[in-house]
């Protein structure tokens, strides 16, 4: 069946929680078919970095002039250093009916959904809010005070899945890839997508 | 983390879609970790068909007194027989916090659909929807008179697809078993599920 427009897969989630390592063992798999949204940066390269693979790297100055020209999808700047997702990329893979996939941060994801929001927004969980679960049902032997503490920064983060439409744990890094790549798979398959392809069939006729 | 409730997956279509087959395929896979639901029937076992197996084989009496108990969650009569779901062990099955598999015509999916609505209902769709794209699209060699008869068809096709929440077009049978088995995936990650799941984690606390 020949494809209309490409799906915006975004994968985000707290910091720490593995988000590149996920997106770097789904890239590993070669039988993936959607385009990886490289990321514009103004910190320095690190060693074994290149231009164009890892990141575009610019100056700031040409990258405020990128954000004046509203050339960025999205953008944040952390520890002095601007990170964003350039607009036109983005674009143009989607247009060409290619699916492409940006691994940001939350605030970036928050900038993306408004702009875009029917595009498949995945939040990568960390396995913590799990195991909190299961000693909160477990508990007897707890230290009631430890988990208090630790329950402020699970509220924190459950909340932040309110803007999500999935939420992956990442447990282990190949069973995250596996529920990663089965989402895009069945996202293609959600019948608001398909029939409205086949009702447009019938209006060619 | 612990699973509440199971999902209740339906898959269904135009008749001569290749339902049964796709459904043995799946279940053919050792690692699938759904139940499937065992329909009841009046009809006569064929040559090879086990009762608990293949069906639960029932008289005719049997068959309405179940329905007049109101102990199936769906049922319809074909050439003569009864084809139904026993209620009791889907229920069970839900309880259980497994998932349970239904492999229905359409008219019994669309009672199921009133009946448990946020359950996951799958269209096996006909691969000649496709090609009957395909064609309309690459159209000038084509024979409008014979498209225009298989467009009523696709039409009614389409329209059946309204209350599913995904399609997946049977074209090769393995990779509808694939889709299939991707989309269970993916719903379990849906975010209003685990969300929800998280967040009675925070009200026990």
């Amino acid at each position: 069946m020949r494809k209309e427009k490409g799906l915006l897969i975004v994968l985000s989630g707290p910091s720490g929680v593995g988000k590149g390592t996920v997106r770097k063992a789904i890239f590993s798999d070669p039988n993936v078919d959607f385009e990886y949204s490289i990321s514009m940066t103004t910190r320095q390269p690190r060693e074994g970095e290149v231009d164009g693979v890892d990141y575009f790297f610019k100056t700031r100055e040409q990258f405020e002039q990128l954000i004046k020209e509203g050339k960025l999808l999205e953008y944040a700047e952390y520890l002095g250093n601007y990170y964003g997702t350039p607009l036109d990329y983005v674009k143009e893979t989607l247009e060409a009916g290619k699916d492409i996939f940006l691994e940001i941060e939350v605030q970036g994801a928050k900038q993306v959904r408004e702009k875009i929001p029917d595009g498949l927004f995945i939040f990568l969980a960390p396995p913590s809010l799990s195991e909190l679960y299961n000693r909160i049902v477990n508990r007897g032997t707890e230290d009631d005070e430890r988990i208090r503490g630790r329950m402020e920064k699970a509220r924190k983060e459950i909340e932040m899945m309110d803007l999500y439409d999935y939420v992956v744990e990442n447990d282990e890094v190949e069973k995250a890839c596996e529920r990663i790549k089965a989402i895009v798979i069945a996202e293609h398959c959600r019948r608001e997508r398909v029939q409205h392809h086949y009702k447009k069939m019938l209006e060619v006729e």
